[in-house]
């Protein structure tokens, strides 16, 4: 049996590398277009920035080491050019000299990958800009000099290449056309890490479109669409991408928006051909999922596929639609999601609804303590849609549990209940993932009613269960402020409040995170008021808010 | 209706918080026998150890607090001294004045607790020895005087205990009557709390008692069942618990072994008497788990079912059997751990199988990159049944993704296709948890066939494929070594090298942690000789072998 693998990252050489475990007699050969192989492609914008010192733990294997483990016939500076499905052949061109030749497969494995979507910016041909996914990339951006940096999108890359700059002292902007940095962050997670990443020195530009790139003698001139005009040595163009498959699709195999489409099981609408990775969506998959780990584990399954299909033996193990996990790092702060976020569940039409929380990483009187800001989307079922978490520390923790519920099939409610590791240095008796079950479950039953800071206007009236001093800090307009501790003793001035402002209209408890919202909520439900809660206190409200909180709420 | 709640931390006072968001009508009634309520007993030790500086932080709350926010009537120095389960009322008195009253309920919550254990030492009545279960326990233990201390019993708060005199600067002597510290841990994960206590100065008696306690004038002097003769200031008692319920069996309601026996919704034997905590244990339970995870969500879930039944709802959310999931942090290391271990699993007469791995917590290319070692029990059908893992790093995180799958019944396979979050600073795009789940369904599917570090005689023949250096520093007297990158050419050697030593026997293929040996196990395997492989390698035979590593381990 001859496997030919093409594509020599992260998907690809993890098939390879389980076929080799599964069949010791197959020929496997790896065709690669770039010099290297299986090098530490997540790992490259670390290497901008200097935190990874040494280029050569970037490559994590040579086609000899390779072939001294695996026994990989691994072929480097190798395009294919042509795919033959009927007749079972690749043509394969060497980069360097041209040279081409023919090799037949009994299976194929496709790990295209994706290229640098180019926006139309005028000008982007320029030398200054750089793309940020090849080993080259990355020793040209390292090597960069000057002072000034202007990172284009704000996605996972474009923010650890601007966070990379800044830590060079590169004076470092940082444009997004989307309204907020990490588009698919829901706006009140993505207002802290912009907090951090202006904390770290960095110019964010977001809802703003670069429009021209000129070239100047000494720097490039980039113009906003806001009219800002700005000055760069280097820029990183890292707006995107979009799949490399022109030759798959000149195969006449399928793809959809110039993706490959799979089965469950990897396969290609092509016999015996199989694909992973950046450039594939499942044939039941509403977006492409562009991440290191489908990609990874991805590749394993499709060679056991191979290895049964070889060996007669029935495919056991279906390869799962990637849930969209992903995490990074923004200085100190995490940023982590799971599964859909508002956008995606408003496309699809899904009833659902969210919940915050801001309960501590571990106990609030061991030393450290730091919220983790948890913000999950459930739907009219209880069923968990989606999560994302922002924080110091335990956010992966939190995000990885709520992954593992969802691939479950838990509830929002069955968070309740998980068993999680709790002394006073890790956690709390109550974890932050049970604490968000309970809110989740306190809405579902009925008990507790939300009102999200997208739906709390200037107007609406507000019991703040704040202390004064709180309250003096920066509330809504039209609140009355009655400490949580004192609301059963003076109901009677809520009652004349309500009388006088709000009439007929429910109000809004609210305080800083939700929990004394939620005593104080109780307390006037029970005494028959009709009332919401605003979900996550004004924690949540003032990131909803973002730099409108200055002008929104009201000091004293 | 009335609520009365006997003992105020923990289980009871979560119940006593729910119960009035369920419902501000009721008049709740929390009774505690001590001088404080809701104190943090998990952070007792930390205090002690003066990492929480401020006595302040382990008080949570006052009665004064309790009533502002919840309208909770706490009355401590409270002693409930009998119930009377047909009279629906309990005898309360005062600690101090020693007057008694008659207390009427509709329900009664017991949060009884438990006390620590005192086993058959003689002399143990020693004003030097204390225990550590309350705050005053705790204010003594800080201000204890002296340079040499004692704790006896190496459990989570024992281990905890140590550390704190240790990092004091006290001679610090732990004794574990057990054959390893942290009993729950098998002992090739207890070794590395071992080698960290140590490191932290602390002196390590396991598999001994202490047998005699002598006050001497100035210390007491402490007799091991081996020998050894210690000298004291101060002694701290944490050799395991006792479930503190003689009032409650008096009144004739159902215990086992001590323990208040409860249905899967709180419930006593005893019409509307509900009980929660370290004193008791589930109808289905094999042991008690004395954790404050499931004490703290149990009180809420009793709450629910009072308000439920006051309601005349329906009861929905069962209250499930603890997992037994619990951590300890031991210096720069954590050791944590879910479901069951060995010991139980034997106990059942349980068929599984154990796997070992050693992956690192985040991308090997990124500075800092630990390993998490974690051992998994898998049962004959793949079903997760326990976990445990140490490291530096991320050990809470793989156990609870480990303890969210086994509550939702996924099997160890499932644990493949976790989509867990990844970037290079947080994790692997095949996490340690995915591929601890490669492991197990090798196994499965009998492709691996693993030869455990108990089951690994010294006549037993080893093919090591280690690099000679790795080799000379330690290996199995019985052993070839051929580097797993030369085994395709040396097959010839290892024929002749079975022929020899090995005969009909199946040897074993070994290497550091249990990666190089699965490609050398499979290159021999599909060679035809009959193997299996050491799982985790030398690093778990090391941590099995504990101190007899030196005599078994040949040096060359």
């Amino acid at each position: 049996m001859r496997v030919v693998i093409v594509g020599g990252v992260a998907g690809g050489m993890s098939a390879a590398a389980r076929l080799r475990r599964r069949d010791e007699g197959a020929e496997i050969i790896v065709l690669e277009r770039g010099n290297y192989v299986s090098f530490a492609n997540c790992g490259l914008p670390y290497y901008v920035g200097g935190e990874i010192e040494d280029s050569a733990k970037l490559l994590l294997h040579t086609p000899q080491s390779l072939k001294a483990a695996l026994n990989l016939d691994v072929r480097i500076n190798s395009e294919v050019s042509g795919i033959d499905p009927d007749g079972h052949c690749v043509t394969v061109s060497n980069t360097g000299t041209g040279e081409a030749y023919t090799l037949s497969y009994d299976y194929l494995i496709l790990s295209p990958g994706a290229l640098a979507a180019r926006p139309p910016i005028d000008g982007l041909d320029s030398p200054r800009v750089h793309t940020l996914r090849t080993v080259d990339d990355t020793l040209a951006l390292r090597e960069a000099s000057g002072t000034r940096a202007i990172v284009l999108g704000a996605g996972f890359i474009g923010i650890e290449a601007a966070e990379a700059f800044a830590a060079r002292g590169f004076e470092t902007h940082l444009v997004e056309l989307a309204e907020h940095v990490l588009p698919p962050l829901e706006v009140e997670m993505a207002t802290l890490v912009t907090r951090e990443l202006r904390n770290l020195g960095v110019h964010v530009h977001a809802g703003v479109a670069a429009q021209a790139i000129a070239q100047a003698d000494n720097n490039d001139v980039v113009t906003l669409s806001d009219g800002t005009v700005l000055h760069a040595d280097v820029i990183v163009l890292s707006a995107g991408v979009r799949p490399d498959t022109a030759v798959v699709e000149a195969a006449g195999i399928q793809t959809r928006q110039g993706y490959v489409v799979l089965d469950d099981h990897g396969r290609t609408s092509a016999d015996d051909i199989y694909a992973i990775g950046d450039g594939t969506i499942g044939c039941d998959q509403d977006r492409p999922v562009a991440l290191a780990g489908p990609a990874n584990r991805g590749g394993r399954l499709i060679a056991d596929e191979i290895a049964d299909a070889e060996h007669g033996e029935a495919t056991a193990r279906p390869i799962p639609s990637p849930q969209g996990t992903a995490i990074v790092r923004i200085g100190s702060l995490t940023a982590a999601m799971t599964g859909a976020n508002r956008q995606a569940l408003d496309a699809s039409g899904t009833q659902y609804f969210t919940v915050h929380t801001h309960a501590n990483q571990h106990a609030g009187y061991f030393p450290g303590a730091q919220p983790v800001h948890i913000l999950m989307h459930v739907g009219a079922g209880g069923e968990i849609l989606g999560a994302q978490a922002v924080g110091t520390d335990g956010v992966d923790r939190r995000i990885d549990v709520i992954a593992t519920a969802m691939r479950a099939g838990l509830k929002a409610a069955d968070l309740i209940d998980l068993d999680l590791a709790y002394a006073p240095p890790y956690g709390q008796a109550k974890d932050p993932v049970n604490q968000t079950g309970m809110v989740a479950h306190n809405v579902a039953t009925g008990e507790l009613i939300l009102t999200g800071p997208d739906a709390l206007t200037e107007d609406m009236p507000v019991l703040d269960v704040r202390t004064p001093g709180e309250y003096a800090a920066g509330h809504m307009p039209n609140s009355l402020n009655i400490p949580h501790t004192q609301l059963r003793d003076r109901l009677d001035e809520v009652r004349a409040w309500v009388d006088e402002n709000a009439g007929e209209q429910p109000f809004v408890v609210m305080c800083a995170a939700g929990v004394r919202s939620w005593i104080g909520y109780r307390i006037v439900r029970a005494a028959g008021f009709d009332v919401t809660m605003l979900s996550g206190g004004i924690q949540t409200l003032r990131a909803w808010l973002g730099d409108r909180a200055a002008t929104v709420l009201v000091k004293e």
